[in-house]
């Protein structure tokens, strides 16, 4: 049975359960066990995350900025060993994925952090002379992260982008381990520990669990001895945290699901209707089709050049590779999803099915639709599906294509391609202010799949793609705003100011 | 009966009851009758708001920064006439208080709201050229706000702070009048509705109605076609309508109750024990001690010179003038929070009964209780009791201070007054690291009750004093970024960028 990581020791968990990852490959079990603590270990952490949280209220920002260097270093040092276990457990490609791709943005992202930390511009520190009053951004307190299953590195509640800002910000965090990696979090894990401790920083600074009942889960985001906590992951399991931290007023932030509709303008299919369903398809496909900003629906106007479209995208998907999905309840959810899609007026055009060998795999899936019935039903024709589906919205006219994006829910992305001579700008135009109000982040000829770790980049929207359209998870250093707290100092003596007030 | 503003209309409400607002000083009723309005009149509004929220977007910043200065003119020429209107309604002081304090600051606000607008430095552009990514903040949506009772003119849902932050950003305001001043909100709208006439903004840019039915609000914060909510008042009004936003993720805004702890360490009481009892019952007498910042609670250490200092607060409470309360039910409310905290454990040293004299009167009142008993029911003894009380804990020593400071629940305020020899320091240095966890503005040697128009000011604080401790509800540039989305554009087109993202 593996340990947890508790105060900066790794012991034994007060066991209420355990569980052990599976190869998606194969559905077979992977045979190490890991705990499901109760809640002992849960008030723990959350007893150690709080004095944690006021040992580094002193200490400075240097010192922090040197955790998060370090812990790049040993990510770099350890990389081959980690990415070959998060191979095992997730079914990502080795190269490119996980080696050459994810590896080096997480490893960046911890840099980036430590720069950000340095540099200080997200205390965004305001000086009024005058009036002899002061404010900047300081830490906010303990954070309880929750990972994901699709980037076992990059979004991993213990080296992720959520990880890296909270500790940036000078928060400790306890990581809640996703249970479709655990081989992989713990192999983080015990890098960060490592790091944590060369750089001097409390022993709690870094925490992680393994398993949690569900009720346990919701009474840690509920403790009062916790500020703040995120989610990436299902829509359900999202809104039921967000509801049990909204009633004691804790801060949430969610990164839920996300239709991602992409818009194709007839001009664009009139000058690019070649190339257009293979990028389409790529997009779909990337992570097999587990990328929260994965294109789940396309709108483009009746006609036989979007006929021919359809048909691109329908034999691409058919031939493209069925990769193995992370887990075998998101094959379910999945299964589910499609069968939710079709009862709401969707029709199959490829695939729809489980694919009978071995491991978690569905087939390659286009579902199709009018507009007319998804103005009827945009709920319903919205349902997550995560994987490596999408539903193609067919609409009658420019004033059909509007009504639709008026009706899409709340996502990270929104697209639009249209032609270049400016045939379609007009209607472009127009698409772009109603999907700006429902989306965090437009595109223009360009799929969403792509999250660069960008100070301009907003990984966020409108609910119930997240909890709070202000907010974004990916860019630093905006990223950090979310675990951060606004302190003013109003005649406050020079010496007891924080540094970056001073004069 | 008055009529109320929808969609660039004064128009009859679909009434579903009716009232009016009393003199405070007589508790006589005014006379003025005022619509409670149904569920139509919020439907229409939310209707009208949606649409004015698309047509602000092609709003250029000059149209909304002059309206915010045209409305700011009009307030100007006509303050007599407003503030004659509100001393009638709330009994607050018309020198100095409304005409030379109060109205002066919320013109103020209107005009520095207009200059955030041209300067436009709260949208945060942040461009990438080399990955082709731009972001800024853009308007959220409509927005529906709720004023307090304590502010007729610069909290008023249609002319104060969040009115004016929420215009700023670009969107359209929903007012809920506060009952208990709805002749000064009525001809604050009037200017208003003139100044979205002079300035040619849509009609519906600001709407007002004056009554709800209790249901109705929850119905209007929950609807898909609002975009954000704000509310100052008590608590109780405040959880309700943050429930029923956070259900279905919209963002709300709130500003509740909050205690304001001033801590007198000894040697300030030593140097400065003739002088700060006063200081300490101004702050706690202004507006009849209805302010968010007032000191609800003050520590101080068991000592002779504490004893002789409490006397002196004492006195001073005492003999101090008795002010009318703004509302009825705020008399009340106050009789009630009293008799909690004597039934906690708190002492009545001064006043504690209302005044049998005409008009909402309550006498100055002292409460006291040991720092023990404070800490075995911390939260019974931060019952909000708004109007002038206070709470006196007496500590015996350093540590039972800390202990106590670490019980404040989530404030806009704390303060320590201490020695300018030094001989506090070590303390008040501890006391600031854990006040600072609980409160949004730390002071030193200074009452709270003044919260500066500055780009510095917070005034916000962790759950419950507000929903959110990352927002300041005062000072701009800064709230206006609660009424603001971040929009990201991804490889957009030149001429499809916002302004301030173009090169």
């Amino acid at each position: 049975m593996n340990p947890i990581l508790i105060d900066g020791q790794w012991r034994p968990a007060t066991q209420i359960g355990e569980f052990e990852a599976s190869n998606p490959c194969t559905s077979e079990p992977l045979g190490e066990k890991y705990p499901i603590s109760g809640w002992d270990d849960c008030s723990a952490a959350l007893d150690a995350a709080r004095i944690a949280a006021e040992e580094l209220e002193l200490a400075p920002d240097e010192q922090i900025a040197g955790f998060l260097d370090r812990y790049s270093e040993r990510l770099s040092d350890a990389a081959a060993e980690i990415c070959a276990q998060a191979e095992t457990e997730t079914a990502l490609s080795l190269k490119p994925r996980l080696l050459d791709v994810e590896m080096p943005r997480t490893i960046n992202q911890l840099r980036l952090a430590a720069k950000s930390v340095r540099e200080g511009a997200w205390r965004s520190p305001v000086v009024d002379r005058e009036a002899g009053i002061r404010s900047c951004y300081g830490p906010i307190g303990p954070a309880l992260i929750f990972g994901p299953n699709n980037f076992p590195f990059a979004f991993n509640a213990v080296s992720g982008g959520d990880f890296a800002a909270a500790i940036a910000a000078g928060n400790p965090v306890i990581a809640k381990a996703h249970s479709a990696h655990p081989g992989t979090s713990r192999m983080l894990a015990e890098q960060a520990h490592l790091a944590v401790a060369d750089s001097g920083l409390p022993a709690a600074t870094v925490q992680m669990l393994f398993g949690l009942g569900r009720t346990d889960g919701l009474r840690m985001v509920s403790d009062p001895r916790l500020s703040v906590a995120s989610f990436t992951g299902s829509r359900g399991g999202g809104l039921a945290l967000k509801n049990a931290a909204d009633t004691v007023g804790t801060p949430i932030y969610l990164e839920m699901s996300s239709v991602n509709p992409v818009f194709f303008l007839p001009g664009a299919i009139a000058e690019r209707g070649d190339d257009l369903p293979g990028e389409l398809v790529g997009s779909c496909l990337m992570g097999v089709g587990q990328f929260c900003t994965s294109p789940n629906m396309f709108v483009l106007m009746q006609s036989e050049a979007s006929s021919q479209f359809l048909d691109a995208v329908k034999s691409q998907l058919d031939s493209g590779p069925v990769g193995a999905l992370l887990t075998g309840s998101g094959l379910e959810s999945l299964q589910q999803s499609i069968a939710s899609l079709r009862e709401a007026g969707a029709d199959v055009l490829a695939g729809g099915q489980i694919v009978e060998q071995p491991g978690y795999r569905f087939q390659n899936t286009l579902l199709q639709t009018t507009g007319k019935r998804f103005l009827q039903a945009p709920d319903a024709l919205q349902t997550e599906a995560f994987g490596p589906a999408t539903l193609a919205v067919v609409v009658d006219d420019a004033e059909e294509a509007l009504a639709v994006a008026a009706k899409v829910e709340g996502s990270l992305t929104g697209c639009i391609y249209s032609a270049t001579d400016g045939s379609d700008d007009p209607l472009a135009e127009q698409l772009m202010r109603v999907l700006r109000r429902n989306v965090g982040r437009l595109l223009n000829d360009k799929m969403p799949t792509g999250v660069a770790v960008s100070p301009a980049m907003n990984h966020g929207g409108p609910f119930p793609a997240t909890g709070h359209p202000g907010f974004t998870a990916v860019g630093l250093p905006a990223s950090i705003r979310r675990f951060a707290k606004l302190d003013c100092y109003d005649n406050i003596r020079e010496s007891r100011l924080p540094t970056c007030l001073r004069e």
